[in-house]
């Protein structure tokens, strides 16, 4: 692989298509994971929290890991969701993705207690990193409380910053206020910011973080590139307007299930409607109405065939 | 095995020893599961939130339930926890607490997406339910949004006891307020109802609940089983008193970490200090308050060497 790892631009927070046992739909995804990159992905953030991750086992992750690299999807262009509960369950996913060569992984904290002091949190990372224990490895911190209940804070960067400087390279802020990215940019020269939120690509990208990493990604990846491209130019803004309006459209409904309903009308295949419980398909009334919403922006995916 | 299931009374939320490497001791464990029996546990909610069950893989946690199963403990008196975010992992820990003979589980709803339907929450009980598919399979829902952000409403309780009557039998409450528990002792008779907080053990007797699963019960088991004897008698009130007096002094401290320091210096073991990040030991002078606050009371473990 002589690919340069990612390090920034926009990466998919890749959904995962599911087959009629709602198992990982590989073909579908593989030629999913393709499609973005060819779309101008500059990455792909699986086994995050669009695609479902903490609804697969730890083999079902790994398995699906194997078959993006069988694939041939280079690991340079991957960062794998890799935290979890359970540290051996983290150095399991995360020894796996960085044997097969992903940029880095993405990585929440143990998320069933809360609140949980900085230490424990620091305590938690530390031991991930030390039993992986490879210098290779370069961990992304995620900040998205809403889900895990327990927020990075600047103490923890700066402290993990501290004792990992080699390893510990950048962050996903998914909490949606632009202060505390802008904030990291300053506070943390060098440490890689990304948005989880489509809606500040520009604004991170001129505050001096990297880019994003988002689920709008998965359908508007050729308009979130044109903002990558274009971020210094005169045309910035216009391009970021119409990257927000797809995303101000699709989240009046639930967002992961939105995009999966958006990908099986423009693709036809039943796997995108499909999703793991507890997170249940749109019903025909929303997917009817999400339709309309789209329709009235004029959005379509711009994918080859 | 022709021990009765346990179907109430004063279960403990099993503490788990650490030996140095932060892996099970598995040899302090099954004692300390059989001094509870000993000392008027009706029964062991082993794997639980109190147990850190999240914090160990499913395999660990099978093991865990298999050693107990080798030493002796029988089936009939444990509901371990099995509820997972991914279906398969709780599918997993299921089949084998069942084949294990287990008297029921306590399943967590998945907690990593929030909120979720409660079509989705069903969903996702009933995949398990259905893909265990075993008669002898008993559930006892969990009910503690203030760690697993996903709370457990009547109306989801009034459509699995539709739908599946004879498995799901009841709930451990650990909201913290009795009124909800009240609400379902009246909502759904026959439905077990344990109060999560030992501050509850004789309101919840009263209301026809089935009675107390809780962290407090590693030290003061012998307190709570008194109550569970005595609840119809006219000593009901002061027994409760004598429980309560321990969970007052103890819940201004960090819940776990403290139960297990009081379990390190009762008997001298440091498996018992330790916890798996994100949780972490208390410290020095937070022990030294803690044991000032429980010598006020003259507290001490009711155990036999």
């Amino acid at each position: 692989m002589t690919e340069t790892p990612v390090t920034g631009g926009v990466l998919a927070a890749v959904l995962t298509p599911l087959d009629e046992r709602l198992d990982p739909d590989l073909p579908t995804y593989i030629a999913h994971c393709r499609a973005l990159l060819a779309e101008g992905c500059t990455g792909l953030a699986v086994l995050g929290t669009t695609s479902e991750a903490n609804s697969f086992s730890v083999e079902e992750r790994i398995g699906m890991l194997e078959a993006l690299a069988a694939a041939g999807i280079p690991g340079a262009r991957l960062i794998p969701g890799t935290g979890c509960c359970a540290i051996p369950d983290a150095v399991r996913l995360t020894e796996r993705a960085v044997a097969l060569g992903a940029a880095g992984v993405l990585m929440l904290p143990p998320f069933y207690y809360k609140p949980v002091s900085d230490d424990g949190l620091f305590a938690a990372y530390s031991e991930v990193m030390q039993k992986v224990g490879d210098a290779r490895l370069k961990v992304y911190l995620y900040h998205i409380p809403q889900n895990s209940g327990v927020p990075i804070t600047f103490g923890l960067i700066e402290k993990l910053l501290k004792a990992y400087p080699a390893t510990v390279v950048g962050i996903k802020d998914s909490a949606g206020a632009f202060a505390n990215m802008d904030g990291m940019c300053k506070a943390f020269p060098g440490f890689r910011v990304f948005t989880g939120s489509d809606a500040f690509l520009l604004d991170v990208l001129r505050a001096g973080g990297a880019g994003s990493i988002t689920a709008c990604n998965n359908i508007a990846a050729a308009r979130s590139a044109r903002v990558y491209a274009g971020w210094r130019g005169a045309d910035a803004d216009r391009l970021q307007s119409a990257l927000n309006d797809v995303r101000r459209t699709v989240q009046k409904f639930p967002l992961i299930e939105s995009l999966k309903e958006i990908m099986a009308r423009a693709t036809g295949r039943p796997a995108w409607r499909r999703l793991r419980p507890p997170l249940m398909p749109l019903s025909a009334k929303e997917a009817a109405e999400l339709g309309a919403a789209l329709d009235s922006i004029a959005f379509s995916l711009e994918r080859a065939a």
